[in-house]
Order: structure tokens, then sequence, then C-alpha cells
């Protein structure tokens, strides 16, 4: 992401990532659990505690940090603090790793000396090896040691949560809420880039935000703003252990505490905060593991947003339609077959479907297109795949990317 | 498939596949749809109609054989014969693709002498390219010129089935029916290799027996073999536009007609149903697109048969899981999370999984196993993923194979 600040419709995105909001600390430094990146993060509000919101993988599976999370803020709403580390997610451990998660976040309360029940975990890395819980110790006393709200903070700790991903993800937006007139900024950082796997990925997601804000309302707010960006988005389809995406609000912008989800203050920041959320879903999906193109997929006209959605999904998934995007294939077949399976009914003759903006299928049947020029426009970073059926209004986006012969590369020869 | 015979628990493994069984004659003849290959099949019951039932893809995007044969069947149980071209699907045709479908029939239907409703039809290939109805036509005159019931005419109608696949599929096994003493013959043909895709795949069976059997009962066992076979079986996910299994039943065993389905020779014949359609469906998956290995993903200890289902398909379709088969790495992670995503609660320290027959997982954790042994244990053609989830007491079986770099190469390098 560039740093300077700029118009995008309603916001001026602003840099600063995960502390470009009002009211928090960061900071991200190396312990060693990682070869040579930093691997420690600790998110701080830095007056009292934030209120606090988080949504978490839905596995069977899953880490001790997404049990503890999860009851913490079941339980209270607020948090002081978030400690993260990469490199190891402290998953399939066992009771000792329920152990080393909950001294993990002891060791952040005693070194912000606040409770540690106001501390949130999160782990990714490495399933199935023990943390190593002494450089963990010093790790987490630096990096409360090296806490700051400068741009240069907000990118170590985006380095700091990172495994397989190749960039840093970070994203921030500002703007005046319509009623009260205060500004708000809402920004974040994500980490993603495969999936779950003994030395790989997870989706983790960090938001803050200095709006004031209840806290059923903040939870509401990323429910939605997850359910149409990082709870669409696909690499290959495996969720993780671990993923885990948490939202702070600081209150530090002074306005009214927002209450009441039918308001016109809470319609403004429910929209940004789902456009940042987007936004880092489809950084996660760019950098998928030997991805060469973000691929959007649009699904329009189905009777309900959630048959949208499945179709788009089944489409972002396909194996076929992701190597076919590999190739610069404009093969139409495929991505009517992977609609065709996707569990809802339409009439193939009703459907239409586009391809980096050429219409590729209509009435049952394909359209006489160009194919090399097709071709040749699926050769770029970026582009969409839409899909209308003809039967109703709603719509849904799912956000993917190609599969490669890096994909097998990296998925094939890494080694448990 | 050996042509010799040999004995397989309660079956003799006999030559013929699809003519085994008696009463029937086949042709696999080339009118020049494929560049090499045989790519007209025409199987016919000899005297008088055959009991007849199908099975056909859930894809919504169906080509006109499907609706077709599945409504003919639908209408009357019986049928004369089936005629199958390769090589070009005849979907997303629109309605010229529906008249060429019918007019295919009917030349079956005029070369036999028969009416046009007692003919099936089934195609494979590319799709939304018109079908080559002119060389069709003397393909299907060709092949009523050459029907027969050897073995040699059994393995030329297997080839005139086949599209990317590597190798003609067929298999026959013969028994005596414990009530009424008939010796039984069920044999069979299927093509599969890749799945959906303007130039490959389509899964189709062809299973004929000599049984005499009433429709109903027929079908019943058609729907339970398949349940377990074809549908239990996965190259990536995607269902097909022509997918098609149907299972002709000529009578010529001389049996009373089996009506009850409680009966033991009922339960013999489905029995030996299910066994040839396992081992046709176990062979399209080991000759899936860039296919190294076959694997069979076993579940157990759930509690229903569709958990077991859920998670074994889950397994079975994941990207990683099939990487890492491809590259032998005794990735109990990723096997573990993907039972973890498939919408089945179970509790991960009651779950324990075998890899190539070692136990890698266990209460909630990975065991203390030889990881290269392991690995050296999967460098095999075939090889079977056991994960007990330790709730109940059903289970279930999905066929696999992994991804490789071929699977790619396959998939992206073909252009439209």
């Amino acid at each position: 992401m560039a740093v300077s600040e700029m118009e995008i419709g309603k916001w001026s995105v602003v840099a600063g990532g995960v502390v470009a909001a009002r009211g928090f600390q960061v900071a991200g430094v190396r312990c060693g659990i990682k070869r040579k990146r930093r691997d420690i993060c600790l998110l701080v509000c830095e007056d009292g505690e934030a209120t606090a919101a988080g949504v978490f993988t839905t596995n069977v599976v899953r880490a001790p940090c997404v049990d503890w999370s999860e009851s913490r803020l079941a339980a209270k709403g607020t948090a002081k603090a978030i400690v993260v580390n990469a490199g190891n997610a402290n998953a399939g451990n066992g009771y000792p790793g329920e152990h080393d998660n909950t001294q993990m976040a002891q060791w952040a309360a005693n070194a912000l000396r606040v409770p540690v029940d106001l501390i949130l975990t999160a782990s990714t890395g490495v399933i199935g090896t023990p943390l190593p819980m002494a450089i963990i110790a010093s790790g987490i006393t630096d990096a409360a040691d090296h806490l700051g709200n400068s741009p240069e903070a907000a990118t170590e700790a985006a380095e700091a949560i990172l495994t397989t991903d190749t960039f840093t993800k970070e994203y921030a937006v500002r703007f005046p809420l319509p009623e009260s007139g205060a500004v708000v900024t809402v920004g974040g950082m994500s980490k993603g880039s495969g999936m779950i796997a003994p030395n790989m990925a997870t989706m983790l997601g960090f938001i803050t935000t200095d709006v004031a804000m209840a806290s059923d309302a903040l939870r509401s707010a990323l429910v939605a703003a997850t359910a149409v960006s990082f709870n669409c988005l696909t690499v290959d389809g495996d969720t993780s252990t671990n993923d885990s995406c948490f939202l702070l609000a600081s209150g530090a912008a002074g306005n009214v505490a927002i209450g009441d989800t039918d308001s016109a203050d809470y319609q403004a920041f429910a929209d940004a905060l789902t456009h940042v959320c987007i936004h880092l879903a489809k950084e996660i999906a760019r950098d998928g593991e030997g991805a060469t193109k973000l691929v959007t997929v649009r699904v329009t006209g189905t009777a309900t947003t959630e048959d949208a959605r499945k179709v788009a999904k089944t489409i972002a998934e396909s194996p076929l339609v992701k190597t076919a995007l590999f190739g610069n294939d404009p093969n139409w077949g495929r991505i009517l077959a992977a609609a065709g399976r996707a569990g809802v009914r339409f009439d193939p003759k009703k459907a239409t479907a586009y391809l980096a903006g050429t219409c590729i299928f209509a009435h049952g049947t394909p359209t006489k297109f160009d194919a090399p020029a097709v071709s040749k426009a699926m050769a770029v970073k970026e582009l969409t795949i839409h899909v209308d059926l003809g039967t109703g209004d709603a719509e849904a986006r799912f956000y993917t990317c190609d599969f490669s012969y890096d994909y097998v590369r990296i998925n094939a020869e890494y080694h448990t």
C-alpha cells in the first residue's frame, strides 16, 4: 500500500495501517520463531480498554488462541491488547498447547500491568510443534518496550504477523460521520497467503478504529463486514485452525457512542469497515500461494444473496477454473459447469457470463467471442469473472487467485 | 484389467466387460470425431428390450443426452440400446444440440429397426461445438454392422467411450444367486479421467447384467451402488454436464424375475453390482488427470453415514491434501484441518488418523511417527487415508487421486 493520502469515493485513504486510528500503539519485533522476519506483534489500546469484537474459524479443529479469544470477547466485549506470534500456530498440541497460550496472554498482561482477561491472543504458523516459550517471553517484553504509533511501527507489526506471505497487507481510511460530524479512522492489517498447513497459513485480520461504539453494534458491523470480505475469500477452500479477525475501537474520535444500527453514523462506519475488510481480503488473495493474479468472481441475477454466494464460491474454488485462469484460457465451459454444481437451480438458457469484460456465454451457448483477444485480456494481474443467472436481483462477490505450478510446488515439496 | 478368471471373495472375475453378461452385443468403431481413437459405441440388448435404469448428473447445466435418457427411462424403464459418442459432449449447444441428440437416437433406432424411444444416448468430449452429424451417421451404421459379444468387441467399445483417459476400464464378475441358483453375470465399462471441461471428461458408466429383475428393484440397486462408488469419486470436485451411469438387464440368466428388495437374491445381486461399480469408479480415480496414485479416504466412527461421507469428501477434494499426497508428505495437519471444515462436529481429541497404515494422529495431537518411513510408504500407486472420529459406528469411503504438476499442465495449457 502507498502511504500517501488519496480520496476513494467517500473515504480518504491514509497511512498508518493498524495505528492510523487514534488511541492505539503497536510493535512488531523478532524473537526467533521465524528464521528472518519479525514474529511477535503487540497491539495495545492506549487509554483504558477498547470495545472489541472478533470472528473466528468455523473449523472444528481449533487452536487454543481461538477458544481463548472468543470466550474472553463473549464474556467482556472489551480488551486492552492483542498479542500475536507468527511461525507457530500452537494448534494440534493438546493440553500443553492450551497452557502455553494462557501463559503467552499472562506475559502480555504482566508487561502491560492489566488483568489477563483483557488480553486476546492469535498464533499462526507450524501446527503440532510446541511453542518455543522462552523466546516468546523475551519477545513479548521486547515488544512492550517498543510500542509506538508511527507508520513504521505499523508496518513492522504487519510484518510480524506474516508466514509465507510475500508482502505486508495494510490499509486505512478516514471519513466524517454524517450525523455527529466527528472524523473517524478505520485501519488494519491482514495476513494469509495459503491456507492451513503444518508450516503455513491461517487468515488473520486486525482492525482498529477510534470511533466510539456500543459493543453489540461493533460486533454487528464486524460480522457484516467479514461476511462479504474475509468470508468471501478463497485460495484453496481450506479453512484454518487459527483463522481470526479482530476489531478494536478506542473511542478516541470523541463522538457520542453509536448504539443504533439503523443510524446514519452506524451505516457510514459499517460501510468504511466493509471497504477496509474487502481491501485487506483482496490483498490476501493477490498473495495466494503461487498466485499470478487476483480474481473477483461476481455473481448477479439470483433470487437470494446466499444463492449468489454459493455460485460465486463454487466458481472461485474450482481447480479447473483456477488452472484455466493461470493458463489465460477463456474457458466458459468450466465456469458454467462450476456454477451448475453449486446447489442453486437456474436455467442455463437465461445465464450470461463475462470474462475480463467480454461476454463469452449467453442464451445457453457460447458467444462468438475473439478467443485470442480474451486470452490476452486475461494476462493481467487482476480480473473479474461475472456470471448473471437472470433469475433475480441478488448478487455476491468472491475473491480468489489462480492455480499455478508454483501452488503445487509450494504445497507438494514442503515436508512436514 | 486382466481377462483371466479369478476368485475375489464370493465372485469370479471374468473377461468380457460390458458383454460378459449374456444377451448383449456391442461395437466400438471410429467415425473421426477424435483424432485417433474409436469414438462411437453401440450397446444392444439381443432379444427384445432390457430392463433399464440410469443415474445422471446433478449439475443444472445438462447436455441434451442426459435429459433425453432420463426421460426415456422414467417413461418406460426398458431400453433396446445405448448409442454413445466420444470427443464431443454436445453440451452448451442450445436448441440445435437437442435436435442433434434426437437425430443420433433416431439413426440408432433406424439401424436396429426399433422405435426411437427405446434408444438411450450418451455423449462426452468438447462442449460448445456442434456434433459433426454426417460422420456420426456413418459411424452408427458402421457400429450396427460390427456388433459382437467377444472380449475384443467389449474392449473396442471401452475404447470408444474414452476422452483423455489413458487406459480402458472394464470389469465383470459372475456368481450364483443364493436362492434361485441361477448363475448371474454383472459387468461393465467406465470412463472419466478428469472432469467437465471443454475438451475433456465426464464420468460415464455402462453396466450390463443377465439377471431378470423388476424395473423398480433394478433402479434401487443402481442408485444404492452408485451412491457408494461413482458418487464417492472425485478427481477435482467438478461434476459434468454429461455424467451418466446406465444399467441394462437382459434377463438371459433365466431366473424368476427378482422383485423383492428384501430377498437374498436381490442382496447378492446388489452386492455384486456395488463391487463392480466401486471397481470401475476406482479405475477412474487411478486414471485422474495427472494422477500418480489412487487414494482411498476411509472415514469411520461418525454418528451417520452422511457425516462420514461429508468428511471423506472434504478430505478427498482438498487441494492441500492432494498436493501433499503427490509430494509423499505425511501431512496430518492438512488431513485433520480438512476434516474439521466438512461441516460435521467432532472432538479432535477423540480423532485418530492413519496414513498408509501408520497412526499419525491420536488424542488431539500428532503421534511420534517415523516421518521418512511414512513418506516412503506413501510412494506407491495405491494407498489409504483412514480417519476415525471416535463418535459413532458409521463409515464411508471416497476415492480420489493426487494433484500433480501434470494436473496443472493438462488443465492450464489446454486452450478452449
